[in-house]
């Protein structure tokens, strides 16, 4: 502390700060989640942001580019700071072998990306998830698919809808077009490459699709599909089905071959029985274009919309990962969850005027009228505070009434206490409603319970 | 995940999982200080775990060696892991010039030491922080030591005591024991040097400090006090001083030299009568030997004590650090805080069986009796929901009812809800209460009235 040379108060792009009015809205907005995932019975877990990065990637892929690796003092291992909880979830779940299944859990926690410093791009950001480990396709999916949906109806928001499709309903489709091992390169990974193709759909329209599904590959291992017109004829009838839930699903079934994509069709048919007893029904809409990036996905896969906001994309999505725990157990456990991206939701609500934002919820501030009386109006400050009323003292050291009023009104403070000699002769204070305006005398015997009172607005 | 080659679910030392019921009691903890904070009139801020390393960083020093680095994609300037919440409150401060002052902001957050793994070491933990921002020593001081108190007071703590002393009695100290520059070292270095050797007492005793306080230096610029017999004498009648807060200010009046200990006096006297009046006085306790390792503190500082527990060391501890964000501001702002170390405060309430914890808080789970049964079951958990109960249904595997009820016992579950074809023929289900294993029929429209009773113990 003691060089002169400033150090500039920067910080590194995509990682922000939230004042007062985002945190207190942000704290309500995850509260009330937590809420909804404790209402469905999930439990909290917390993980830590740091992990061995092994732990951390899979088979290299989209992740090993973005993570942030950490050097410290000395370590047998690389450390790095996760990208999402789900990757640590399951090596938790590996980790604990006595763990009671059904795991039902949730988790509250920032992750990190270590994408190119870039404006509007969040690096660090905060998850708020939900998952179901150890319980197979059906009924776990749909209470997934349920609690993203009352998480979003519990947040306010009315005009969203779940989009759900099933991996499975995918593969059927890559048999009816005839997608195979190619080369070095696996069924698998064609048929990963046909969903790659498919999830950009809306950024690159079908134009773009179509151009991508024909391209030729350049060099031996390039995943290129190289479809036909006729193929890409098969892809596009598929994408074009339409009709109530349903209707799309016998479409669906009609068009793809193999028992894997028969397999999906049953699924989502269970599926929306169950959120049909469980009244959500009508906030989920099977979606055939809805593939989803992230390659862990083996089964039912959700997105979520707001209707009044598509362009954002999903603030919720998920699905179920029955591979990912084998990765370090010896056992395949199946496992499926849903994730909300608060920081981008939070965004949303914000342009959608669903979250009203205020600068603190203190009751009352305590003016310092004259500093000889410091101990009377310490004295208040207690009896306040103990009957649960937020309050505080001026602290600054601007001595004038307006200067503190001022203070009372950027900060959000309701109510103003001020007394003086005169008011200290008459046993009580003034009380000033910063909504109102309204002044009044109140005797020091009445001030809890006329501080308790609602405040009214103006 | 083709590979087949197992990942070991392992994780680096000093970085820990929370299960639920550690989660469950961490939550409650966390949701009271907040409330405490809130109480007292501070505001939610976040800051991300990462900044440019040059922010975090002062003069070298401690702080150095424990950091960690970032390497992610290319960067201006290298990143690294915050190592507490008040660097960054300091760098927020000086980014936001309009910030309404005093800025008295909250913030529960993540912090990370890059120290060597090492058994029972804490490599990332929470710290949950108030400061104020702005405000001189006095009134804002008493401020931060009340709310401390009134945290561990929320908490149900009722054998804790916060010591409070001021760095400035310590320079009156220096002062009259004749400590200076020397060689290279400035005089604050040197009184810093005694802090240090202060700060060790309660882990090297009397003898230790005797002999860290006479030690010969070894170079130039060693800050080695090499203090006379003479000159130790003074210091430890200083630290034998005794008698209640103000007899010793009185004793350690006598003893300092200076205008800066005098003011260090005065400033302890204001903050006393402060929190007289705010009705703590009898938890606080002037402890001249307080001294707080870290560099930045300037006057009052303070750190809580268990009386249960002393071994532990301070759960929570803070002070005045007026020069911080002068490093990143053309202005010096003044600023105090606290910080509640929420994993040393968790592990010793748990010590002292003052946290109760639970697995679960789920009221009800609905059996899977009969698989084909299920939109009923799913019909009452639907109702169940609407009406803020919180429930599940059984998602394992496991059709049997014993595999299920374990389950029910295991999550801590209050009641199960069974339902068969007799149940139905009778427009009911069963409800057995786990704790008092007493089971009875309820007929529906009973059924949430029946489980908004709290569960009554065996």
């Amino acid at each position: 502390m003691t060089t002169n040379k400033k150090v500039k108060p920067a910080q590194p792009g995509g990682f922000n700060d939230y004042g007062p009015a985002a945190m207190i809205a942000r704290g309500r907005m995850i509260d009330t989640i937590r809420r909804v995932y404790e209402l469905y019975g999930f439990q909290p877990l917390d993980t830590p942001c740091v992990e061995f990065s092994e732990v951390l990637l899979g088979d290299g892929g989209e992740t090993e580019k973005e993570i942030f690796r950490l050097t410290g003092p000395e370590e047998d291992k690389e450390l790095a700071l996760r990208f999402d909880l789900t990757v640590a979830l399951s090596r938790y779940v590996a980790a604990n072998t006595d763990l009671l299944m059904p795991f039902k859990r949730y988790q509250v926690g920032n992750v990190f990306r270590g994408e190119k410093p870039q404006a509007g791009r969040f690096r660090q950001f905060l998850q708020v998830d939900a998952d179901v480990v150890g319980a197979k396709t059906g009924l776990a999916d749909a209470e997934i698919i349920a609690v993203t949906a009352a998480a979003m109806a519990g947040l306010g928001i009315e005009r969203f809808v779940v989009r759900i499709n099933d991996r499975k309903i995918h593969d059927g489709l890559a048999a009816a077009v005839g997608i195979d091992a190619r080369g070095p390169l696996t069924r698998g990974e064609m048929v990963n490459e046909l969903l790659r193709v498919l999830d950009k759909l809306e950024k690159i329209g079908r134009p773009g699709v179509r151009a991508e599904l024909m391209k030729k590959p350049e060099y031996e291992a390039d995943r290129a599909l190289h479809l036909s017109a006729e193929q890409v004829a098969l892809v596009e009838r598929f994408l074009d089905i339409a009709g109530d839930n349903g209707e799309k699903l016998a479409r669906a079934e009609a068009l793809v071959r193999g028992e894997t994509g028969a397999a999906g069709i049953a699924e989502l048919r269970e599926i929306l029985a169950d959120l049909r007893a469980l009244g959500w029904d009508e906030r989920v809409e099977v979606d055939l274009t809805v593939a989803r990036g992230l390659e862990y996905y083996t089964g039912p896969v959700l997105e979520t919309r707001l209707l009044d906001l598509p362009e954002i994309g999903s603030v919720a999505s998920g699905g179920r990962y029955d591979e990912m725990i084998g990765r370090f157990h010896a056992n395949a456990i199946p496992a499926v969850g849903t994730s909300i991206g608060l920081d981008r939701l939070f965004d949303a609500l914000q342009r959608l005027q669903l979250v009203t934002t205020v600068e603190s919820e203190v009751d009352a501030l305590i003016i310092v009228f004259d500093a000889k009386y410091t101990a009377t109006y310490l004295d208040y400050l207690r009896r306040l505070r103990a009957a649960g009323i937020s309050a505080e003292i001026y602290l600054g050291s601007d001595s004038g009434f307006k200067a503190q009023m001022r203070y009372g009104l950027r900060k959000g403070v309701k109510h103003l206490v001020i007394c003086g000699e005169d008011e200290i002769a008459q046993g009580g204070v003034q009380v000033k409603n910063l909504a109102t305006r309204n002044q009044e005398f109140v005797p020091a015997e009445r001030l809890l319970a006329y501080l308790r009172q609602p405040a009214v607005s103006a």
